[in-house]
This record gives C-alpha cells, structure tokens and sequence, in this order.
C-alpha cells in the first residue's frame, strides 16, 4: 500500500489490523467480569456493604465487552506475530486497569494510582502491596486479590506455552519445538494443551486449597493462600505475609510445596500424568532449579545455624523464603533481612532467577541461566582449543546460535530495564538499595524488595506515586518478558 | 607425549614450557627494581630515614632477577597463546608482590596483607587506599606509589595493544586487525608501536607535571599526580585525594583532561602524530566515550544545579568525577556519594564503564557496550522482520559473529566475577553497598566505592584482612580482562 492511498482504504486497513485484536481482548474482559462474580456472590451472601462495588466493577467491565465486540465481532480470528505483540501487551495492561476498579469503588477505597498499583501488581502475580491492616478488610476483598493473582497465573502460562514461543522472543523458541512436537502426537491442537493446563492448574490449586485449610488455616484463607501459591503470586491475608503461620511449620513446608508446584513446567504435569514418569526428573529446567534451590538452602541453612539458630526453625524458614523468592512468589516468613549480609545479598541474587519456562514464575527463569552458563563453557573451551567445534545441546535439543542470541538479547534486556527503572526511582529520592532492589523485585514479578522501606517487612504505600506507576511499567514489562514491550516501543515496529 | 614418558624427559619438557616466560619475567623484574631507583635516590638526597628500606627492596628484586634468570637464560623467545596467559598472570601478581616490598620494611611498616593491597591496588591502577595521613609520609613513599601506578599504566597498554588481542579475549581481536593492520603498513613490528606508545606516555605525563606544577602544586605533587592521571590511577598525596584542590578549579579541570587522556585509545596518538589528523575524532570509541561523560555531565549538573548549587562549581566538580569514575581513575574533588539518591546510583552504573580500549583504563570499556547495543539492535530488528540478515560494522570493520560472542562471553564472567567477590564479601560482614561497590570498583579498577566505609570520603583500611585479599584477587582479575585467569582456572588449560 502506498502514501497515496486514500484515507478510508487505510482507516479500513487499520480497522483490519486492530479488530482481531480487541475482539480476543473483549473475550478475555467477559472472563474477568465472570472471576468478579466470585466475591460478588461472596459479598451479596455476606450482606456486606461492599457487594456493589463488585456489582458495578462488573457491569462497567461487561459494558466495555460488549461495546468492543459490536465493533471488532467480524473481525477473522486469525493473527500475525506482530498482531500477537499488540494482544499481549494490550491485553495485560487493559485487564490490570479493569481489575482495579472494585479497590476504587470499596472498601479501601484506593486512589487511582494505589489501586492500579496494587492490581498490576496482582495480575502480573508479582505480590507487592500497598494495603496496610489486610486483615480488616472484607472477605470479598481478600478473595479478589487471590483471585487477581490465580488468573494472572493462568494467563501467564498459557501465554507461555502458547503465544511466546511462536514470538522467538528471549530463547522461548526452545519450548515452541518441544510443545509442538509433543502435541502434534498425543493431542491435536494448543487449545488441547490449554485445557489439560487449566485442568492441571485447577487441581493443584484445590489440592493446595485442601491442604492448608487441613493444616488450621480459615477456609477463606486456605483459599486465598492456594490461589496466590500455585500461581506464584504471593498476597497473604495479612500484613506479616506468611509470618501469620510462622509458629506452624507444617503450613510453611506444604507452601514450599505449592509454590513449587506453581514454578514447574505445566507441560511436563500434562506428560506424567500421560504415563511418562520421568518427564520431570529427567528434565534440565527442572533438574538446574532444585539443585540451586538445594544450594542455597544448605548455604544459608548453615549460615543461620553457625549463627546460633535452631537447626529446624532455620532449615523451615531458609527453606520457604528460599522458595519464596526463586518462584517469585513473594510471601516472606521472617524478616530476612535481619539475617545478616550474606543472606541479603544472597537474596538479592535470588531475585533474578525466577523458575521455569512455562510455568506461573517471573524473573529470568532458569533456563537462561543454564544456556548462558554453556555459552560461556564453550567460549573457554574456544580461548583453548582455537580451532575446535563445540555444539551444545539442551534438553536433548541442539542450542543453535539463533537461540543464544535470544537469550543473550533477553538478558542484556532485562538488565537494561532493571537499570534503567532504578535509576528513574532514584531520581524520585530512593535509595540505592531501595531503588536497586525495587526495581529488581518488580521486574522479577517477586514482590518484596530490600532496606527498611519495601523489604520483606515493609510495604510499598509509602512510596511516591510516580514511584508506583514506574513499578508498574517494570512489573508488566518483566511479566511480558520485556522484549514483547521493547518491540513495540521501537519506531521500526510500527513503519513494519 | 603419553602418560609413559620417562619422569626426566617429562621434566625437560615442564622446563621448556615455562623458562620462557619466566626468562621474560626475570627482565621485568629488572625494569621493576630500575623504578625502584628513583624513590631510593631521592630519599638518599634528603638523607631520610626510610632510603634503606628501599635499597633493601631492589637488592632483593634484582636476586630473585638474577637467580630466575641463571636459569632461564637459554630458552627461545617464542611464546605459543598458553604461554602468553600464563606470563600476563604471573608478571602482575609478581611484580604486585616485589612492588609491595619498600611499604613493609619502610616507614609505614604495613602488615603484609595492606601492603600487597596497596601495591596491588598500584600495579592494576585502581586506586583504593589503605593508607591514613598519607601527607605525613616520606617523599620517597609518595613517589614510589605514584611511580607504581605509572608503571602499571604502561604495563597495562603495551599488553592490550601487544598481547590480548592474539589471546581472543573478550573481543579484542576487534583492535587486533586494526592495529597489525597498521603496523603493516607504517611500523615493521609491535616493537616499533610500542616504543612510540611509551614516547607518547612518557610526553603526556611530562605535560601534565608541568601543567600541574605550573597550576600551584609542588614539585613532587605535580609529579605524583602526573603520573597517576595519566595511568588513570588515582592514588593522591592527601587524605582528601584531590579534594585538597577542591578550590583551585583550573587544576579540576586540567586533571580532567588529562585522566581523559589516559582513556583514550594510545594507537590514535600515533596517528595522529604521524597526520591523520582526524584519528581521534572519526574513532567510534572515543566518540562513545565522550557523548556518554557529556550525557551524563549534562544531566548530573543540572540535577545539582536544581537542589541550589552555584552553577560553574556544579559543573566542575560534576565533570571532574564523572571523568575520575569513568575513566577509572578514582580520584574524589568532593564526596559525591553526599549529593543525592541519583548520582549515587549513576556513579554506582558509571563504576562499570571504563575508558577505551587500548589506553591505561580499566571497566568493560566503552566499546563492549557499543557492541553489545548493535547486537541488540540486530535482534530488535529480527523480532520485526524474521528473515532479515543484518551486518554490523564497527570502525569500519565488520563485527563478526565470533567477537560478539568473546564480548558476551566476557560481560557475563565479568558480572559473575563481581557477584562472586561481591557475595564473599558479604559473608565476611560487610552490607550489601559496601560488598556490591567494592566488588565493583576493584574489578573494574575504579578506586573508591560507596557507602561510609569505602565511599569516596572514606578508606580500605578497617576491612577485614581477608576481604582485601578477596579485593586484590578482583582487582588483578579485572586488569587481567577477566578470562585471562579464568582460563587459567580450569582443568582443560592444564590438560591441554
């Protein structure tokens, strides 16, 4: 198409372009509106004052829905990659602003920044809050962000098995072949694998769910607190975190599980349950997570005990906020940044690490790290042995030089943004560790940050509102997995 | 050879491979205990007290000289890649040693430990002290300091232009081609650029003493700084480094230029020597490196200039510790970890930098993160149209697959490296800011760090013993470009 197109062709094109877009993004609001039914009902039952909050939340989100469908309902549903960049992002930050509307209307009656903050922060299952006395507020409340956080999960694995491979954004291709191959076998089409996801996820959600309500929580907290572990998510019903259960160490060890559960590749469920027993022990991701998980916790299990610790009260809280963090869920046990220096750097560290591909975890996810140390291994081999030839393979898979590329791309990326985010907080009067472990944090999708302010003891309300909005950005941008944003913020993208 | 070789033969083998580089370690030596000369002269003159200490030190350099060479003498001069990693290695961590000598038997009677972190801190230009109330130590001490720093500024160039870019490391092959280019054509061989290099060194220095004196210094500060700008070394002869001329602003500003001159590539002095007149200016690195110090210039003055600060002093001091951290200097005109949370966190980033390749600085160097933003650039671009091939040139030379693989290779050893000494220091006490900038600014050979303790206002002396050998471990890692020790790390250089 040329400049001299006349303008209603292009506004038809662009009309084109745009509408299998927001006809998928009408669909995925018509979800949220029915997600907000669940502390509707709860509310209505409850006779609590603030069921119309919820009410008109909803009404507000289905009227969108519909209006954006009348438009957009013609549209084919078919979608190019770069139309695939615009959906992700679009639908993301569309879902965060609509999810926010119920904490505006109720209760708490948040100013706008507050409440975007706390549901971008919600959806993209990060668990940084800025709610202060969590324990007073409604049931419907505590049940909406719990709910906030498990569709944020959900969403975050589908977008992982589903849409970022086909992206080849940050290595991820190195899944495409594996859940492709996979289902061109047992099972037809993706919307297969999607279903078994969702079937997965919603039982490991209720055996969780079971679990803690078995182990003395509340039903609504055993809920509450199953929801935002299997997804990784990290809001508890109070303003200690986890430190509620801290004297029920039986709670403690079955989260670490959860939060586990929630950090594993969802593809590899769907295998085993198909008979294939090993899929997860013989898997690399899975393999590198616990043996680093392992690690540190012996690490710093040994630090806390030269320390003059009891060896099972450090061991049970090493072992959760360890888990806690690499998953990057986010809950915190213990404050521990009181541990002394090697454990907040280490949990500095942690931060970045994240859990696997495809599962409901942020950060830079293991996988990168493993190809990255391969990378290096055979760059070392090269300063050597000048004129060899080294291949690498993964998970039984040759790592061609397209996707260490991604990878590397990814990486400097992520950094970059980190950087980049702390830089601008500090410029907003944070401190270097505050600024530096804020920005790491919302990135990561982990939630608590270090220092006295957004440590694992603080919360991000004191924070000024450009602060929040920022935060917001790197949370989006890290659930995203950066690139997906980076890319649309390039000229290049939009003369494509 | 098999594993059945005679014990003798294998033992005549082991001699050949190593009595080369140590025969060239031996003149080294030599050239070590001729600097030792001049602070031994001078303090002779001045009849002082401490002139034995360094008598003793030369006698004692010039034996080890002797006796190495006593057996040495006979090998051939050839030396194959592995051996040059091994020379580079060992003649820094040697001389460092040798270097340390007049500061444990002189006046001020170091413990071994502060004296090797001191010398080695000289050696590898860095810059950090462990010395309180330097005013009050003897001239020839001043002068010994400053000439070891002069010295490791030289050491430093002739390895990068002679030796590195043959060993592949961290993607200097990129100044191997452009320099043996040239030598081709103008100088018959790397003896000839490095006599014109050490000219060049030798002149500059000269300029800046005289400039210096002729600002209002003394003779022996004009020499002392003159030597440690030009080697972007950064040792001073006051407490206050150079902030004992925070009120003579022309000495600021000439300090500045010529720490920048230390940073900039010595090959295009040559050049520019022999015509080319627009060498310097048509380099990308040195375009680089100084639209980054005007950027960041530009934006840390205003920012000083908005909290109230009258504008030309802003603007000096801004300029002249921005060059002093960039260039890896590390002189301090002022304690700018006092200005605010963003230049703390900027002059954390800036630490990273460093100058250009091919000059006396330390850091990545400018032209890594050039490299690394065209590859990221190439990868945006990838993302948009998939089936685009995309050349990168730099200076005009291709950047081939294989040096944006060292340059990778090497940001990432680089970071590990200092996450590592970073997470070691902590376990020996020191905070999070303390154990990240330390860890970074002796990688990168900057000077000072952040926080109370190493920030610029403070001193390396109440750390622990065993975190100054962990910094002189960082310190000799970075001059040496990282992979120049890692390799020497691993089982499969020895087994080569």
């Amino acid at each position: 198409m040329t400049p001299s197109t006349p303008w209603f062709y292009r506004s038809r094109n662009v009309y084109r372009h745009w509408a299998a877009v927001f006809k998928i993004i009408s669909i995925l609001w018509v979800v949220l509106a029915l997600f907000m039914l669940v502390p509707f009902i709860v509310l209505l039952f409850e006779r609590d004052p603030d069921a119309p909050a919820f009410g008109v939340s909803i009404l507000i989100v289905l009227g969108a829905a519909a209006l954006t469908w009348l438009f957009t309902y013609r549209a084919a549903l078919e979608l190019k990659p770069w139309q695939m960049f615009i959906l992700t992002a679009a639908s993301w930050v569309t879902i965060s602003c609509f999810a926010s509307l119920p904490l505006v209307l109720g209760a708490p009656q948040l100013t706008f920044t507050n409440a975007v903050f706390e549901s971008v922060s919600a959806i993209t299952t990060t668990g940084s809050t800025i709610l202060v006395g969590i324990e007073h507020f409604s049931d419907g409340l505590k049940l909406w962000r719990g709910l906030m956080q498990w569709m944020g999960g959900i969403g975050i694995i589908v977008m992982g098995i589903a849409i970022l491979p086909f992206l080849k954004v940050g290595g991820m291709r190195l899944f495409h072949t594996e859940s492709s191959d996979w289902s061109d076998k047992v099972m037809p089409r993706t919307g297969g694998i999607a279903k078994a996801t969702l079937t997965i996820y919603v039982g490991l959600t209720l055996v969780a769910i079971g679990s803690y309500w078995f182990g003395g929580m509340t039903l609504l907290d055993a809920t509450v607190h199953g929801m935002t572990s299997l997804s990784t998510g990290g809001f508890a019903n109070s303003d200690a975190s986890f430190g509620a259960y801290s004297e029920q160490p039986w709670l403690l060890w079955m989260a670490s599980i959860f939060m586990l559960s929630g950090a594993l590749p969802f593809v590899l469920y769907i295998r085993l349950l198909r008979g294939s027993r090993s899929a997860l022990w013989k898997d690399q991701q899975v393999l590198g997570l616990l043996k680093l998980l392992m690690a540190t916790i012996l690490l710093l299990s040994v630090w806390r005990i030269t320390q003059g610790d009891h060896w099972f009260e450090s061991l049970t809280h090493v072992t959760f906020n360890i888990i806690s963090v690499v998953t990057t869920t986010g809950y915190a046990s213990d404050d521990y940044s009181q541990w002394g220096s090697l454990p907040v750097v280490a949990f500095f560290y942690l931060t970045f690490v994240g859990g696997c591909s495809g599962s409901t975890s942020g950060g830079m996810k293991i996988f990168r790290f493993q190809i990255a140390s391969l990378m290096l291994l055979n760059q070392l081999r090269y300063l050597i042995h000048a004129n060899g030839v080294f291949t690498t393979r993964y998970n039984q898979q040759p790592v061609t030089s397209d996707i260490s590329r991604s990878v590397v791309a990814f990486s400097f990326f992520f950094f970059i943004t980190i950087a980049a985010l702390a830089l601008s907080l500090s410029a907003l009067g944070l401190d270097l560790v505050t600024a530096l472990s804020g920005a790491a944090t919302a990135v990561t999708n982990v939630g608590p940050g270090l220092g006295d302010i957004i440590g694992p003891a603080g919360n991000f309300a004191p924070l000024p509102d450009a602060a929040k909005w920022l935060l917001c950005i790197g949370m989006l941008m890290g659930r995203l997995e950066i690139l997906t944003v980076v890319v649309l913020l390039t000229p290049m993208f939009w003369r494509r």
